[in-house]
């Protein structure tokens, strides 16, 4: 900072791995849904995310403002709060950046940069027939919660509603999750579930050459997100497995790494993982429901 | 390209050198003044700028687009055109990316990553007393370009207004003068001209705890601009040290250094460099004109 760039000491025996993501006011987020401070958060979580899928640990992060030119200042501070407040909590350094008026939308672009030894590397290449399909966390929880933020469902206020809108609004990256299972060398590929499931499988599928088998009873759709479908007459498994921005991660374990993957998970801070089916060496990505078979259905598109 | 993020395998013995910079419609172009092509150089060329102010060999670099809804698709082609035809006359290869959606409008933000050596690396800080001041090209090329486009001047059709509205529309970073010059270690500091010469000269100084004397006769004033400025009643030398987007770089060295510099220089491929000042125990940024003696002015800002 201070200088026309910044300088990183690489990590001995890594590569770098580096990635860049945008947040366009009224295309992936509205003011009147997310705190200035949600958005500089999500901004951060969604670009590690894409760190924490390839298994790799940030090193820094670059932050480009759009600023319109009304934006409050004290907006200004939220978004960068929410950013620093998760960057800091990531132990990850802002390391530089660029500011600029925008004539429209608030926009943030962010880039990681990141380490990871060659052959720990995670990618959507490699998983081979037979291999199990383990997704974290549960599904549909920020669908809903944008579901509920546009249709302005205040009343909806139990518990599940609440983590759902969070869940839009302050997504996690599973950033250790995917260090750990990196460097355990228990998973052939991983994904992150920025737009879905269905298109989470579709690409590890089309990229390892092989199928997938999901087992639609087996996959874990978030209890928030099931009222909420159930309360608007859509299916809670279609409504789960298309739903974009849960930020999850989706990884292909060999069946004979099963138990070192459960393992590397628990050491990773315990968090839910769910075997929800099989590669297959058929092309196709089924989803498997009361023994009929159907094709996975669901492409995310922003609001 | 095809996973979540890229990889890059970093440069033995070297740090790497990131930066970011972004170009929004109608606040550092207009679509009636740049035609696609040139929007997409520019975008690259002002980000590897920063890189080549950092002696930094550039390895990959990252493009992010926020596209209006109504851009004609042989505009998006423009754009990558432009984009990659420069990144492939610098050998430097597109490595990731992200596009999306502008409700307002057309954003490109560009993220260059670089290999530098440790002690080869170029900064803002390090400048003596003494050292002598260089810039390359001649100056206020771009900000008469960009003058002229403002005043839709047609007439002035002569080659130094072509190569004015040239220098704005499509400029040229000095890659190989920075590299050549770091690798050289002849240079004590060094700064890119984005924002104008007087800006640079003060950073400079700033960072390195020193003042600068500038002699008026010696800086290079290009002859478009000497014309423009000239016609329009404005003093050329104010014009020229004021003037933002000339992408030359200003370097420091120590007279002992001179011939070793200008040697590089040489093998750079012999672009113009001058000698216009030096610096001083005192710390201020001082314009010597016909032996008076006022402070550089200057600050460059966007129509």
């Amino acid at each position: 900072m201070g200088d026309d760039a910044a300088v990183l000491v690489p990590e001995r025996g890594c590569h770098d791995v580096v990635t860049t993501d945008a947040l366009v006011e009224d295309v992936h987020f509205r003011r009147a849904w997310s705190t200035p401070q949600d958005i500089g958060h999500k901004a951060l979580a969604v670009t590690v995310s894409d760190l924490a899928a390839m298994g790799a640990t940030p090193r820094g992060v670059l932050l480009s403002l759009a600023l319109p030119a009304h934006l409050p200042l004290a907006d200004f501070d939220g978004l960068a709060d929410g950013f620093l407040a998760l960057a800091s909590t990531m132990r990850v350094p802002l390391v530089g950046g660029n500011i600029t008026r925008s004539p429209g939308p608030l926009m943030l672009d962010v880039t990681a940069i990141g380490s990871v030894r060659p052959r720990r590397l995670l990618t959507r290449a490699g998983a081979r027939p037979g291999d199990r399909i383990f997704v974290t966390g549960a599904l549909g929880a920020a669908a809903a919660g944008l579901a509920m933020l546009q249709a302005n469902a205040q009343s909806a206020d139990d518990d599940g509603a609440s983590a759902c809108r969070l869940a839009y609004q302050r997504p996690t990256a599973q950033l250790r999750t995917g260090i750990i299972v990196a460097n355990n060398s228990v998973a052939t590929t991983c994904m992150d579930l920025s737009d879905g499931l269905a298109d989470a499988v579709r690409h590890i599928a089309e990229a390892s050459g092989c199928g997938a088998d999901i087992d639609a009873a087996s996959v874990p759709v978030h209890a928030g997100a099931r009222a909420w479908a159930a309360a608007h007459g859509a299916d809670p498994i279609t409504f789960a497995v298309a739903g974009g921005e849960d930020y999850e991660l989706v990884f292909t374990v060999p069946p004979r790494r099963r138990r070192r993957f459960l393992t590397a998970i628990h050491q990773s801070g315990n968090v839910p993982v769910t075997d929800i089916g099989v590669c297959t060496k058929a092309p196709e990505v089924v989803l498997v429901r009361d023994g009929q078979r159907a094709p996975l259905q669901g492409g995310f598109t922003h609001f």
